[in-house]
């Protein structure tokens, strides 16, 4: 009996950012000489912090040295890393032991390696959601609840009206697309949800960097936590890794679901599937840790949220509602005149030139919305925010045209690719 | 409903390597004094070649600047990269687009993700085997065809009693923990298998460079394997990547399961599974690739090849049967008298201070072999080779107390940890 894992079936193709540039493509077939700007990236464009690269550099030319080289890295992290990243827990006052930090390449990697943690369960996931959540639990057969963040939930689903049983339970915060985050009391009812159900809380702090001081920025500040939720870290978006690949996982010693004790199996599965994090990548990580290293590193932060408040000062300024922005390089759009999430990214990319994404291919309830993104460099966020909704007074004709655009009734659903209002 | 993956129970905990590490603790608590030699290591020990670690230091500190910085590597690895597996297949008659080439952090990572293309398959594995290939599909669910690699069969098992049914089947070449290699014909009944059958052959060709100028490299050398095959590569063993992380897998274009092409799904599972590989890390690949490179890399294998004569030398004179070595850094050693792995393994130690790999670790058919590693220093392994075989007059005394340690009968199966002969 042969056969292909028939999970694919569950699975959409992987079509929104294959489909993005798929349009982007066509369109600049057709104009050549026009310049697109994106607002549609979510991947980090400054430079690593000098520290944090030449600690890589460092560790690079020790590995070429007979005292210096280091063979298979140890499966859960180098022990200075682990520690670091639970240092970095204690300064915020929570507690967590080097020994319950498990480092890997990639928060990605790491959510769809939990997926296999699980038999026959449900898993209670926001929609939209980054889509690794839903495609790892879908490919391994397990049920989906899909959590509709709307405008009347804020944005941020509550287990209100989930049935008290037994759930594996994502979240992210602050989110991703939506670029908004729970509260202490939000997570509150999620830890108390999870503790009187036996569920399990994944929660996904990779943006909390973008908390600064404020809100919550680990689970693990719950009080009752430890025993019912695991979090996924990441040096993506907080240390600019994402060319690099350095993210960790927390299981506390405590954490059980359906009465077993989740890190013995955390650290069978990691240790079967992967043979760790590259010693260079370690030394890089652990050196955006160092006070110089976080210096520079929230310098980077605080240059995302200034793009991010630049937006959404533009976003006032046209009256368009949204979300996100605050604490989040993420804005949460809603499409003018209840038109779809891909056709504003059509009349975006041909009336304006730029890109956005279609915030339907994060999930249904997204529909009806699109993402931005404040990730790119300054220049091309400031133009990008006028063209799109105005505010800056050198593109006047072209926003004045924009807020015309936002009165076109589309004759077609399909958008030719050659009409231009500009 | 809840639950954890019921495929964990289906695992045997890690025993191998903590065992021995348990072991080794233990008698150097009661013999502080003592120095340990290892010929148990399956990690590289030689230094990354200088041009592979310059190009991963200036790729570092190239990501420190503004044109330089790379954000999310490509899912499947940089154009450059994959063109320069390809052209290293190309230089061996083997044609592979680039397109074909997925780059990974590393072949383990690969050998597990993979299980997930299967739905309820039948795989069948060499018995020793490298033991993802086990776990990995024992988690996943399916059922396992244990293939024994024995004296009878020159320790290559052979399709021969396999049902004609499709089966996914796994492939180590040269292998590990065997260090022998298929030879064409071998390989190409294997492939005369898998086109008969509808199955699927999973060939790992981690050691490769170990056959130098000989043997098959790649199954893409035999007839009629693409359709039937995918290839799995790594820097690790060629190249001094353990530390490294950077692998890659063949998927051809026209590679099917069960009737469904296997490469979109590889690529879907992929991009899921994974946000792809360190740009330093890629750049330094490709220099393991560049005639300097290669060159470097090369002298790397036959160092350790050289180490694995020597451990030969002093088997052959000491008269313990015996296999591999010669295209692979790994020898499998007869245990004397009928003794099993780890009986002999707590000789070597008791007796000889020598760490060594007992072969049950590895699966059942194991039982009564050890593996011996050469990826050692040069004088690590030629004192440790004396210490157990003799042939180092040096150690003369040592290695004729050694063969009175072949006669010992054992009293009681657990040796005590207190008594030695030296």
């Amino acid at each position: 009996m042969g056969g292909v894992n028939h999970g694919f079936e569950r699975l959409t193709a992987q079509y929104l950012f294959r489909e993005v540039a798929k349009r982007r493509a066509a369109y600049e077939t057709g104009h050549p000489a026009d310049e697109i700007l994106s607002l549609g990236i979510g991947d980090v464009t400054r430079p690593l912090a000098p520290p944090v690269s030449a600690a890589m550099a460092a560790a690079a030319r020790e590995m070429a040295t007979r005292e210096g080289f280091r063979g298979y890295p140890p499966a859960f992290g180098y022990d200075f890393l682990r520690a670091a990243i639970a240092a970095r827990y204690a300064a915020r006052g929570v507690s967590v032991t080097p020994e319950e930090v498990y480092v890997s390449d990639g928060a990605k990697t790491d959510a769809a390696t939990l997926a296999h943690l699980f038999g026959d369960v449900t898993v209670a996931l926001p929609d939209p959601t980054y889509p690794v959540y839903r495609d790892a639990h879908l490919l391994a057969g397990h049920r989906l609840r899909l959590l509709p963040a709307t405008a009347e939930n804020g944005f941020l689903p509550t287990p209100d009206g989930l049935p008290r049983t037994p759930h594996v339970v994502c979240l992210t915060s602050p989110g991703n697309p939506i670029g908004v985050a729970y509260d202490r009391a939000g997570l509150t009812e999620w830890v108390d949800f999870a503790r009187g159900s036996g569920s399990l809380l994944v929660f996904d702090a990779a943006y909390e960097a973008f908390l600064g001081d404020t809100g919550v920025h680990s689970i693990f500040e719950i009080p009752g936590s430890r025993g019912c939720a695991v979090e996924l870290g990441s040096f993506s978006k907080s240390a600019g890794f994402t060319g690099v690949r350095c993210a960790w996982s927390i299981f506390p010693r405590e954490v059980t679901f359906d009465g077993v004790p989740l890190a013995p199996l955390w650290e069978r599965l990691k240790s079967m599937a992967s043979n760790g994090v590259a010693y260079p990548v370690q030394c890089a990580a652990a050196a955006a840790l160092t006070p110089a290293g976080l210096a520079a590193t929230e310098k980077n932060v605080r240059y995302y949220l200034a793009n991010a408040r630049l937006i959404s000062r533009a976003l006032r300024g046209a009256g368009v509602p949204y979300v996100g922005g605050e604490v989040s390089p993420y804005l949460w759009v809603r499409c003018p005149d209840g038109i779809s999430s891909w056709e504003w990214f059509d009349r975006c990319l041909v009336l304006r030139q730029v890109i956005v994404t279609p915030g339907v291919g994060f999930g249904d309830a997204g529909e009806g919305y699109v993402r931005l993104s404040a990730l790119g460099r300054r220049e091309i966020v400031r133009r990008a925010a006028a063209r799109l909704f105005g505010g800056d007074t050198r593109e006047k004709a072209q926003s004045s045209s924009l807020m015309v655009s936002y009165g076109i009734k589309m004759k077609n659903k399909r958008l030719k690719m050659t009409g231009r209002s500009r």
